[in-house]
């Protein structure tokens, strides 16, 4: 196939990258660099089988030759509020990315007939009320609140996917994604996962915040990667969430990391800095993604620490 | 003032355009008449103060001269699956007006310091579980139900406005509407009121799905305009629930509507056809609008039903 990924050079991006190129297609990659990053898709130069274009997609989308297949993966998507390339920081280009991006990339999808992919998220579940979350479960989002302008540019996306199957028969498909971890994470995206191997790295004690009974479902990079590939060659038009649905306290996770790691510095408690705005649980229930795409997570978190921590090292200037 | 105002040829639009007329404000007026209707603002037609540009607000805008507010109206909003101008049919219009049209009128606000008001509506609150709904309920919406190309596009379209105000600090302002009526109303939105009103008039019996009891609240028109141009003049950013909180059973609506037409036909009950889709109770909590804007509905249901039986005469010739 002819894959043409927005987004490219982001963290999900561009692993998307790297396994639809192993499995034998073609790749088209656009990118703007306001979030994404040209170091993650540096080793693809000179491969005859990707080409790279620097495109704002919430502009417009020009495409010579057939696209088979549409994966629509740019936007801001760190919750950092201090990250200067957190959606905080950018809420209009993130809200464009969500409503006109996917405009724009859904009407190529229909001129091409093409399989397009939305990349949704967590998110649009908000601050929820029900655990684990399936995807019949509508959301609690405040739609003036500030961490709206992600949540309503993805549930945005999302109803305009849905019409444009609906009334243009488009070949649409929506993956839901939880949070994610691996080799070319931003570090600096807020979560839990980056600050705790962070310190860990360096040496020193682990934060938590309260009593560390907050928690949190991490998936890594390949299983995800692996979700999203199958729900791209399936025909499943509905939302499908695809996360791990392992569900650890950040104290436990805290304590696995410092043993993972070999960091003997410990754990410092610290007052609760969470924001209204942070969800205090969030975990999929992954039971379309089994029945439908036969897919669950095979990497435990010992593993997809190991297999993060050479990108870490490397970042922070240890390796 | 120099007022813009898109969907100046619909129900609401065109109303406002007379409201603002009549306070002495200059009104340029903007429809693309898929689903504003010409008639509306016929007698507008040779108003000095009054100029009108056929245009589609979600390709883009251009004002010539100074604009000092903005009241961004256009959209489908007529829940009728039947209907060829309600959201069902067009969906994807429906979903372009909420984002792109937003995003463009939210451009020309930023760039000339312009007022905006933002049409949201009750709808936001999808099928709540919360009665009366104030404007801190986060609303029960499925956004890849097929009811939430509305929906979803008016959450968006809040959720970029206060991106805007927050970012580019532009003077915004939200207004959620909840069910009106009125002279050039929809006959054909398929609203429980329309629909009743045409059989009395008719001297049909009325129809009443299941037993009736599901309730509405109904906000005669004047009413409404008067809460929206309260909230144009002030200095609010956060949204306003605008409707009429008293409460009636289907039942008891078609009651008074026999009484107050003279229909002698009586009431016919029938199976529920109520779909999925149709929220089963709506009212408005009206606390804020009361304590900011010191509005609340004057014309109860006996008045208001008389003064929009002319219009619905006219319609169906029997003036």
């Amino acid at each position: 196939m002819r894959v043409l990924i927005t987004g490219a050079a982001g963290f999900l991006g561009s692993h998307l990258c790297d396994r639809l190129l192993a499995d034998g297609h073609e790749i088209i990659g656009m990118d703007n660099f306001i979030t994404g990053n040209p170091d993650n898709i540096a080793h693809l130069a000179g491969n005859e089988n990707f080409s790279f274009y620097k495109r704002d997609i919430s502009n417009y989308i020009f495409v010579t030759g057939k696209v088979d297949a549409i994966l629509h993966f740019a936007s801001p998507a760190s919750p950092n509020p201090q990250s200067k390339s957190g959606y905080f920081n950018l809420p209009i280009q993130t809200m464009k990315a969500g409503a006109l991006g996917t405009h724009n990339c859904l009407g190529v999808a229909r001129i091409h007939n093409s399989r397009f992919l939305l990349a949704s998220t967590s998110e649009i579940y908000g601050d929820p009320e029900v655990h684990p979350q399936a995807e019949t479960y509508p959301g609690n989002v405040d739609p003036v609140g500030e961490r709206a302008v992600y949540d309503e540019a993805k549930r945005f996306a999302e109803s305009l996917t849905m019409a444009y199957h609906r009334f243009h028969k488009v070949n649409t498909s929506i993956v839901r994604i939880f949070n994610t971890y691996g080799p070319r994470m931003d570090m600096e995206d807020g979560r839990a996962l980056p600050n705790l191997l962070k310190q860990a790295l360096l040496g020193e004690p682990l934060t938590v915040y309260g009593n560390g009974s907050q928690t949190r479902s991490f998936c890594y990079v390949d299983d995800l990667v692996d979700g999203i590939v199958k729900l791209l060659y399936s025909e499943e038009h509905k939302p499908v969430n695809i996360g791990n649905p392992v569900e650890m306290s950040i104290l436990q996770f805290a304590e696995a990391i410092n043993k993972i790691t070999g960091n003997k510095a410990g754990i410092v408690y610290k007052e609760n800095a969470r924001s209204a705005r942070d969800p205090q649980r969030r975990q999929p229930n992954i039971t379309r993604a089994k029945q439908i795409l036969n897919w669950e997570p095979k990497v435990d978190l010992e593993e997809g620490i190991r297999n993060t921590i050479p990108f870490f090292k490397q970042k922070l200037g240890l390796a």
